[in-house]
């Protein structure tokens, strides 16, 4: 078989540099090209020297690049522009897989409600494919257009699903609170991600606004047909990478501990990157890979169920998911070029 | 006036080293000796090398100091091994300020159920005042066991004891989701805080089982009638001190945000250690402090009550609280000794 | 006695808010203005919340200040900006201490080569006093305008004088490879300051070329009358604050450890912020402090003397000695508002 | 083929942990066997959770296992354990990679000098091959006993022996000034090693003793016929893994800059994991790695060469190294399992 060829579009993010380190170890894809808005003729291992000796491409400006020159797009752009690019050239011809929020909800009004751009192309968010392979990988296998999910709706769909499954969880009592590595908010500097300030301190922020909200309650209705009324909390964490989720639901008839974990057990039986972990899971556990860790339980003291989640923001969170994408939508094995262990410590 | 003269008996631990370091700044106070099990004859500052210059006291031997040559004791000594030095000499001449959890809860009975040893002097238990001098300051003048209360139960009880007031927030709804930096283990190195495991990592424990839950509910009924049953979830940061906690519950009949924060603005109003905040505080803000900052809020669209509290787990969770207590009960001005703005960045 | 009324002219650095934090509890001053070019009219507090309740003063535009209104001008503007604003301003009146690097070196030849702008107040170099108290206690007494010293030169200067006075140590053989936390960068992010970047990495900056090194070389000069030949390394460390940094020259004719030491004991006798240590000192033992520690020694195998020198680099390294500078140039006792120990951990 | 059989001796630190990590990446490598001494019968994931789904072998005693039954042998034991097993077991039959310091110094008297044990195999050493595979791939391919490097002395033998070779660098002048992780003490928690101790500090230790010197020293003189003298530093990084080390040499007759790059890229011109740097390299260019990074200038100002030297502690200077001397040993292709990017940020 000849190698899949593709082209990053806006690569000198860290969803780009993780694509990038992903890739290069991938039997069956080769990087055609990696494009940049604003440093267009630069080499990919100037912004990036650790893959000095690996990949030395000059980044092509991301105006110039035509889809059609390639086996598959990954767009590393930010929203708004993301879409923008998916209005000019389609993704009729060429596969697109979307690492930005621009084709995530299921509607514009939803869309126009949370994110701060209007969208422009509202009719093509009904062909986008929701790229949770654990629950849409039929019809990844078909998909035009892939909406990658967001780091944060990956780790909280994942155990929402099988607890909404489970119709012994009240879906308006969920709270999420959770805590993100800081390459979560961009590789750009910012006041809140400078060292002094990031360094031994953790935050809160987005309190009740953050727009990965809506992403969550949406999916997990589309996969469940039950719509939870989430309170989420995002924190920002001195980590580099990762993310640890706490899921925690008012339960109805549960009889045990073993029954949640029945639950997960039985979804995931079969889902490659979902492991159901037999102790609290914890960053290093994941970090630089594709897996997603879910502990469940039930504490019959207060009547909750609670689920601890960990992923790679990075990897199943952004990167990696967009590979096993494009492995299922080439008809490739699903795990091809991302069956690694951590690095730990 | 002649200074207080007391004694830090345990002084080797974080607890012991914070007395120490606030204390020297204390106009009042004058730490006559320290004392320890295992160390007895080393100089402080050996251990401490900070304290080079500014204390080099050797510390006598625990078993061989006599309470009554002291005006005030503080005990850093780990619980069960409190409630032994207590038993032996007994707090009726010189008052004792117990840092350790032997005498927080109400009964010898709930004791026996959290904690591995079976409590040695459960008559006294009702002799106890537990230190939290917002709500206790009247007892706390006349005590002479003073029980200062657990890091985590000073940053989780402040928030709660308004919410329990108002008759608005459900209390068997309560979700706790807290994170403290890695002092709160204690001095001693354990495979969880060697630095490779826990540093760039972040991770739950205690889930379900950990022993301020009762401290919690315990107190909070004590003081608002309402017994809460909380899902009380400790995280370990990645931080050397700071404990960021959120608090969650279910509101009924709340009109907006600000009737909650005027639940905190009263009950707060005169309490110098206690700040309602206009934005979410983060741990610099409070690190190396006796303060606690909350930001209480509601969330119109999930129903729920939210508060952010932090506290330097050191200060007004362990040794600056004791001083606070130490001031209330010798007639000083509540905040002498303790009026720092924090170390940060 | 009447407060010594300060303004701190470009308050919203590192340096100034560290100036506050220390004036604060400094009972002999009184912080009268804080200014900002950029940030006129918000108030402190808002810029550094843990100066909440303690000091909420609107900050004032610096263009619109009259140092005559003042008993002192602390001056946290960046270099060439304030000697502009000496220019304007001058200092026949109201004593100047400015903290940038604008008047220490000792001409504006040696300016002209290491800075990019080209001095504009040649003359008024030589008026200037290198605000290192203990070499230059009795000039600051009488000085108007004091150049307080760079943070890697407090932390060089200290160790190299003792060996330059000894005559034993080859001057041109010297070797300074020292480490600064990442507030020695400012306040403003970057992208080597961003905290993926920073975080978990340690890495050399600028190699042969960093403009401390003539302050180094020309300040040692004056006071020792040897001008030495320094390799001058800086590096980024992960941590907040703090600098560390070995000193390594080729001795002839030492007999042992202890004459090394003897020239450092004689040296700082009488120097309280100044300690000579008995232990490898690290960045805990001087956190938030005025103090330098020192460890002299000699290696026998090799034949080279080493010094470990760390300091605070926000506080001897800035704020906390251009507060030592302003104790004596006011005639108060040195150590006013300084005598604290460190916090750690 | 079929698969090289090995088995890793001393599993249970990060040296084991870290090959387990690469071998399963391996493909001509089938890790059959781990031991442990304490903690045989436990499930390697259970120790390193991190390995889940991926390797779960129960350890088996390190006392039942015979070499015989294994096509080579990773020693993970500590110094003084790992030469008493080269003693019972030899190294005859199945060739030996020790890990530990046992074998890398050129004679017993040395060892015996700068090591707490006395040796107990001294007619070995002398067949024992330094497995520095730049240096020593003739001899690698033949040995059956292979001391694999320490870290800082592949980080600081890499640079010097270019240095030495040109004869232009005086030999007694070097300073080596070393910074390393925290995973370079061992995976056994320490005073110095707990997170509140390490964290946001930095220190040195060591200081003129440790016993990386002469191993430094003594392979430099055995592979250039030159033997330096080194004033060798070493500190404690708040990072989890990578050694950064500067190099420091006094030249005699160097024309310029490229001159020193030429000694390097001479040198490394054709070796695969030796990178000569455009830029100052960091850590972050080469964790998870088996790459060392140079980066050589000369300062005409000062007369000094200087060297950065990158690598990561547990793979270029431990376990990669390892791997990278098994593939010479056995006749692969020497990048085999080895040729992975940074894991960054």
């Amino acid at each position: 078989m000849s190698k899949i060829r593709i082209v990053i579009a806006g690569a000198t993010g860290y969803t780009g540099s993780e694509l990038v380190r992903l890739l290069l170890d991938h039997p069956d894809v080769e990087i055609a090209d990696v494009t940049s808005s604003s440093r267009a003729g630069v080499r990919f291992d100037e912004v990036y020297p650790q893959f000095s000796g690996f990949f030395d491409k000059k980044m092509i400006a991301t105006e110039d690049i035509d889809p059609a020159a390639y086996d598959a797009v990954f767009l590393g752009l930010p929203h708004g522009i993301s879409m923008d690019f998916v209005k000019k050239h389609g993704y009729a011809g060429t596969p697109v897989i979307d690492l930005s929020g621009d084709f995530r909800l299921s509607s514009a009004t939803l869309y126009n409600q949370w994110y701060p751009e209007k969208h422009v192309l509202p009719d093509s968010i009904s062909d986008a494919v929701y790229g949770l392979p654990e629950w849409y990988a039929g019809e990844i296998r078909n998909a035009d257009l892939i909406a990658n999910p967001g780091c944060y709706p990956t780790s909280s769909i994942l155990p929402l699903i099988p607890l909404m499954n489970s119709g012994k969880v009240d879906p308006h009592t969920v709270v999420i609170d959770t805590k993100s590595g800081v390459t979560g908010a961009g590789a750009n500097p910012k006041p809140n991600t400078h060292f002094p300030t990031a360094n031994d301190n953790f935050s809160v922020y987005g309190l009740k606004t953050h727009r990965h909200t809506p992403e969550i309650e949406d999916v997990v209705n589309r996969v469940t047909g039950t719509q939870p009324t989430i309170q989420f909390t995002p924190h920002l964490l001195p980590v580099s990478r990762g993310i640890l989720t706490m899921v925690y639901g008012r339960a109805n008839g549960v009889s045990d501990e073993q029954e949640v974990r029945s639950w997960f057990e039985d979804a995931y039986a079969d889902k490659p990157f979902v492991k159901v972990a037999d102790a609290p899971p914890n960053l290093h556990h994941i970090r630089g890979t594709n897996y997603c860790a879910l502990y469940p339980t039930f504490d019959e003291r207060t009547g909750n169920v609670i689920v601890i989640s960990v992923i790679d923001n990075l990897v199943k969170g952004a990167a990696g998911q967009a590979i096993q994408n494009l492995n299922l939508r080439f008809g490739i094995q699903e795990e091809t070029g991302l069956k690694h262990s951590s690095l730990a410590p």
